[in-house]
């Protein structure tokens, strides 16, 4: 806490423009945040990257509205951060420059805007990536659910890169880096409405590692982080680009027993729940266990599997038991769930 | 409206990741701002552009909250453009990329959307910029205003160009590039509280041209459009950035008659009312003569005028009139204005 900042909560004054704005501004986001280019807090920052010639510019953006705004394993503003340097990291990218958009609601604590701006620093300096530019909107009371962020991103990667749904085969591998929904379930169990405790925490990370261990490879056709809709639904756009159906095995399925306990209690699939650490990659076929063998040789990708195969039979999403049982996934359609991220 | 959509408002459901999601934002976004690079629809866009040895990349975020979201001149899609391709500009940047981020109220009707994309794609499109990316949330009724935008911008500007606060010197002349206060009165006026009519529009614009008319210019200091806070607020944050004086000559002031009357109607003043396509900028003063010269010869700065000079005798920010009366014009406080940007 900091003698400028005059009051212990978010007022729509803290969003005018003027003195109070400056304020808050300086002693919570430059404070914490505080770097060469975003010190001369002026409209733009100015970079000094040439990119390379035989690198390709790469930019994102990525929203997060999660409720509550903190949870075990994180909280908003670590997700934030690592929401929009997965985009980039899914892409072949490396991330460079943040930009973070801050929509705040009047009467947010500031003791709250505190943790959850340090946790979006920390995130940053984890994944080695610059915030540089921001603005912040303060939002009246009862409009905005405590916070919102929007993180844009510009990150570099090498120009020749093919990556994508495109040149997905028949006989491709599907593989996981980890469990699957453990960010959803714990964000619904941090919410007091449910009235279950429980240690799970949410996944939220970033993938860089699990990314750039595999971009090399040449078999490597795509990456998708499975937040929103989860796993099946990153399998169903997959479906949609290629006009191809995905097998996958159920016994090979990473998910914790108290995701498992905790979606049976509340009727979800930890299928279509989000994961905010996690990576899906579509490997070919002769290069499958050699990317297995990286991800499980890295402490994100431990529990990596390979959990299924773009299928010649059919051309929808099934998944089938150890005794030959299909069941098929449909595509998310009204929301059966939550908002988690 | 093209038959994926199912409904016409926006539901949760359109925020989930799934069909819904998909057919919203093909229908709405991609339609509307269709390009090669976010066709893709990929996590982030993969950018053809290497920036040259002797340019540097610029990189800025905006947030838009305008309430009402529609208002003579404009609305919140356009305005989300020319918030971030004005933030370039006044960084002596060239727009080239923006990327999107949207949250949107349960319950937005589909029409309202469609009114707000298109002219967002019709600002981007007369600024020459690409909208590369994005991303959509959808906020529980209630707990959005409407909708939310938050537009980052990459844009590339000449590396030597030096343009900030440190270069400004004693005797440097203040010039804005057209009347101040239009903006934020006319989204007052289409608040319905107010019970006001009147013919006074937005002047939400891109100041591209009025910047880029004077980056060759040697004694060219400082430039930044005076949005949140109005003029004055953008005098008060030079005064703070270089602990010298600025006095302006009330009768040089270009305001409309118009803005004059509602602000005396309602008890604002003008000085600190947001604008949305202005410009002010600092200069030598041996150069002033032909910056001012130069915006007038633009349609969007025929009303400049050089307003006041970075004054030795105080630190202050004074306003004087004709018969030599000063008025201080103080740093905005506590809110006295409704949320207008």
């Amino acid at each position: 806490m900091t003698p400028d900042r005059d009051t212990d909560t978010v007022t729509l004054a803290h969003g005018n423009g003027g003195r109070l704005m400056r304020g808050l501004i300086e002693s919570v986001f430059v404070r914490h945040l505080g770097n060469p280019w975003l010190a001369p807090l002026a409209d733009a920052a100015v970079l000094p990257d040439a990119i390379e010639e035989d690198e390709a510019l790469v930019f994102t953006s990525d929203g997060v509205t999660v409720q509550p705004l903190f949870f075990a394993g994180g909280n908003i503003g670590s997700l934030a951060v690592h929401g929009t340097v997965n985009d980039l990291a899914v892409a072949g990218a490396t991330p460079r420059y943040l930009s973070v958009n801050a929509f705040l609601e009047e009467g947010l604590p500031l003791a709250q805007l505190e943790r959850i701006v340090e946790s979006l620093a920390a995130a940053a300096r984890a994944c080695d990536v610059q915030v540089v530019a921001g603005d912040t909107k303060v939002l009246p009371r009862g409009l905005c659910g405590g916070a919102y962020f929007g993180v844009s991103g510009i990150g570099r990667r090498p120009r020749d890169l093919t990556l994508g749904a495109e040149g997905i085969r028949l006989g491709d591998a599907v593989l996981v880096s980890g469990p699957v929904g453990d960010h959803g379930i714990a964000v619904m169990l941090a919410r007091e409405a449910f009235g279950l405790g429980g240690t799970l925490a949410s996944d939220s990370d970033s993938v860089l590692p699990l990314t750039q261990a595999l971009l090399d490879l040449a078999g490597l056709r795509f990456m998708r982080d499975p937040t929103r809709g989860g796993l099946a639904t990153v399998l169903h756009e997959v479906i949609h680009a290629t006009g191809l159906g995905v097998t996958l095995e159920e016994a090979r399925l990473p998910i914790r027993g108290a995701v498992r306990s905790a979606c049976d209690m509340l009727g979800y699939d930890p299928l279509y729940i989000a994961c905010e650490g996690r990576v899906v990659a579509i490997v070919a076929e002769d290069e499958a266990d050699e990317a297995l063998r990286r991800w499980q040789a890295l402490p994100q990708g431990r529990d990596a599997q390979r959990i299924g195969t773009l299928d010649p039979h059919h051309d929808r999403l099934l998944l089938i038991n150890d005794w030959g049982g299909e069941r098929l996934l449909q595509e998310l359609e009204d929301d059966p769930l939550p908002r988690i991220c």
